[in-house]
């Protein structure tokens, strides 16, 4: 792990990140001058080598570019995506088509001879203090030999449900370790929460676009689908999902408020409030999946919609998968008023999770490691996520659209008219490029225009190449130049 | 872990293992002279020292008597259980009496001033190789250092599965590294495929007794329980299965062939090949819960039903808890037909397995260690089980009867009339003694005369005592005297 903070070599890099993060804000604008490099050198009390450096790292995300005899000028970003027409309609997830193509996906992913651009399983090991953590697992072994040899109970570690509980508060969250149930990555928390809180025949209201094992998920337990209005930056229509808790067609709610999957938008504070109000009112359980909400980019954190859940009707859903050991998959639920029967089930789903593992994320996490790792790790992404967006917008067809996401290492992308991305799936999949289609994102097979692009593997040659690639084809099948119009 | 095969001073425990079994497959019966001494070190070409330390750990384990100016005999042994009256009817499990239960007997196990005689949560760490498992982990984690920081993703370590393919053999069956689905230990594996082979709604019949933790999965998938007559030696009642099977009552069942738990016994032979031929002339998948059978006491082992298994109705479940490395929860699933649809299921609900894990127990097998491991394990257990049944004969009163396993670490002990085990788990919870009520067991609350004990705890004076705390409580219970009748 590089500890950008504290090497003085990386100073350029910190000055990088912190005019990168005025520009994503906007307070930087696209064709705003940036100051010299000589007033920007006595600003920031740095040398101007320094600074050179900074601004040439900018170059290189796409921030910045230089003018002859002018400067250097912020660049022209991907125009935003606006919301689509609203979806509406209950549909049986078409769950078989969904999980043949995700098979694809995954079965490519695991083929050395392919590049994936598109699925959210980090490969940037180097991201993650995987050496550190195997030293702690080691002494914790030399500490407890007997460990493997015990079989481990639930509720499981305390001391990893007391550090849960301890850092829940960064989102805002005060809980008790005995509100915590540990589980199997977030994806069990997530089946758990369905199956708690629905029946067979019920309708789970779910963003559109949706993270997509969600539809297979919910046609596994004979849940019906309702895809609500959901805004690429300010994410779920609050006044739609209203409509429908008045009507009485939602048994459930599944959605991810902060760095949603596949937008990587997060809601606003007052939304994220009046969500929690609307679901407490209403009595409808909303199943909050908060895995990136610890890998937002901006300063202070937005904090989770459980942060406002007034009677336990929000469960909270979270895992360290994306955040600190992706092998490890230990996840875990805060179930609101749901606890007692999530503990339970559980236990007799899957009984409890690995003592050896869970008290070594335990460790890490007492060791105070863990936010100058996530420090890190939100800047590394943040900057993935700029190159990406720099790169899709020399490549892309004119009139692509993208998110910019709050965190995360997701977007999402809107092609112009012509641009079919099941037909790109399948053209770049023969040149051993693995996309997602947008179409795996809603349960009525919308957003074939768009797909997902995830920016957690190696920032390569290949991985550019592949970008460049997409761009390409997307190009020719639009018959759309690359490259968006500058501005300013 | 000792060594037993291989230090020269451990041939007396070769020698007791030898006799042990020689009694237990009745080859020597109650009341049967032992050859003496010298003949004895004749035979087996030891010294004298050796087999009068052989005898007198048979003599500890309660196997043979010394009678003065006689010699050695076999002692009388419990009277082995016979089967009660069939149960019958459909039957709504009680699955919150169970679950509180079971979690007083949780929390108690978790409670260091608690003795634990119940449980099959192996707690006898010295019986694992954990020391050599952790070594080969820090040694994959040495060889693979991103390993921790990459995401695992379905199917999971092909190295693993290849191994469990290969000593699929030992039971009997001939699978492939593709027909097996690596799950969050049998647990989940049970789960699965219930999920997967039933609907809400649906009858599944069940072992009586049967594993306590499947009457709270049942309900919490909306299943309903049938309780099939089973005998303590001969495992379930086929003629009864086959008359459910012909009036088509029963959508699936799950069953322990091998080494059931709680009663210990294995289906012969015969009735293994009629089991799996009546499923699939029925069409009904059998679920058959393996985890025990790789722990058998008998010489060569009995196979599993999964290798009479025509046309892929039945689903083989098993896991490396209770064999090799209770903590990592690493557990399999070969789904017969069922397979496609496993394989996408396991993934919607909970994704995968650590591939740091997966991959540690793969180089344990693949070193060859895993055979000499299982064979000191059957063993160790198998003494254990002989100490308590020793004890049990001593402290219980007079008319218990009790099984004597095929394998694993559990039986089950029927008392005489006037002794009610849940009135007996309360009053022994005062003295922090934890045990599992027979009523535990069944569906319809029967078998309140009975309980399971289980031997995966160290033997010392703590565990025995407790053992003679429960028979004199049982017998002021039940106005008897402690001790079994002698016999010949």
């Amino acid at each position: 792990m590089t500890l950008l903070d504290e090497t003085p070599d990386t100073r350029y890099l910190q000055l990088a990140d912190t005019l990168a993060e005025a520009i994503r804000r906007g307070t930087l604008r696209p064709g705003d001058r940036l100051p010299s490099v000589r007033r920007c050198a006595q600003t920031h009390r740095v040398s101007i080598n320094t600074v050179v450096s900074a601004y040439r790292t900018l170059e290189d995300r796409g921030l910045i570019e230089a003018r002859p005899q002018s400067g250097f000028y912020v660049r022209s970003t991907l125009p935003a995506l606006k919301m689509a027409s609203a979806p509406s309609g209950r549909i049986e997830p078409p769950a078989d088509d969904v999980l043949a193509l995700i098979d694809t996906v995954f079965a490519a992913q695991q083929n050395p001879a392919f590049t994936n651009i598109a699925l959210a399983c980090p490969q940037t090991s180097d991201f993650y203090p995987g050496g550190k953590l195997g030293r702690m697992l080691s002494s914790q072994l030399r500490r407890q030999p007997d460990l493997i040899g015990q079989y481990p109970l639930p509720p499981g570690s305390l001391r990893l449900r007391q550090q849960i509980a301890r850092r829940s508060m960064t989102l805002g969250m005060l809980l008790e370790p005995g509100d915590v149930v540990l589980t199997h990555g977030c994806m069990e928390a997530l089946q758990l929460a369905l199956r708690v809180t629905t029946k067979p025949g019920d309708c789970v209201g779910l963003e559109s676009p949706t993270y997509f094992y969600l539809l297979p998920l919910l046609a596994s337990l004979g849940l019906k689908a309702l895809e609500i209005p959901t805004d690429p930056q300010l994410g779920l229509s609050l006044d739609a999902l209203e409509l429908l808790l008045n009507e009485k067609r939602l048994n459930a709610v599944i959605a991810m408020p902060t760095v949603q999957n596949p937008l990587g938008c997060t809601m606003p504070l007052a939304a994220k409030k009046r969500l929690a109000r609307l679901m407490n009112d209403h009595q409808v359980p909303l199943i909050e999946d908060g895995l990136y909400a610890e890998i937002q980019f901006g300063g202070a954190l937005s904090p989770a919609v459980k942060a406002f859940d007034r009677d336990g009707w929000v469960l909270f859903c979270s895992s360290f998968t994306k955040t600190l050991a992706p092998d490890f998959r230990v996840g875990w639920i805060c179930g609101g008023r749901f606890h007692e029967a999530l503990r339970k089930l559980k236990a007799v789903s899957s009984m409890s999770e690995s003592q050896l593992l869970s008290e070594t994320l335990a460790t890490f996490l007492e060791s105070g490691g863990y936010d100058h790792h996530l420090r890190n790790l939100r800047k590394r992404y943040a900057a993935q996520v700029d190159e990406a967006r720099a790169l899709i917008a020399r490549h892309f067809p004119r009139g692509t659209l993208a998110t910019q996401p709050a965190g995360g290492f997701v977007f999402w992308v809107e092609f112009p008219p012509g641009v079919d991305s099941v037909a790109l799936f399948h053209q770049l999949l023969e040149e051993q490029i693995c996309l997602t289609p947008g179409t795996l994102y809603s349960p009525s097979g919308r957003y074939r225009n768009a797909l997902r692009l995830s920016c957690c593997y190696p920032f390569n040659a290949r991985y550019t190449q592949a970008l460049a690639r997409l761009g390409a084809r997307a190009c020719e099948m639009s018959g759309l130049p690359p490259g968006i119009a500058q501005d300013g």
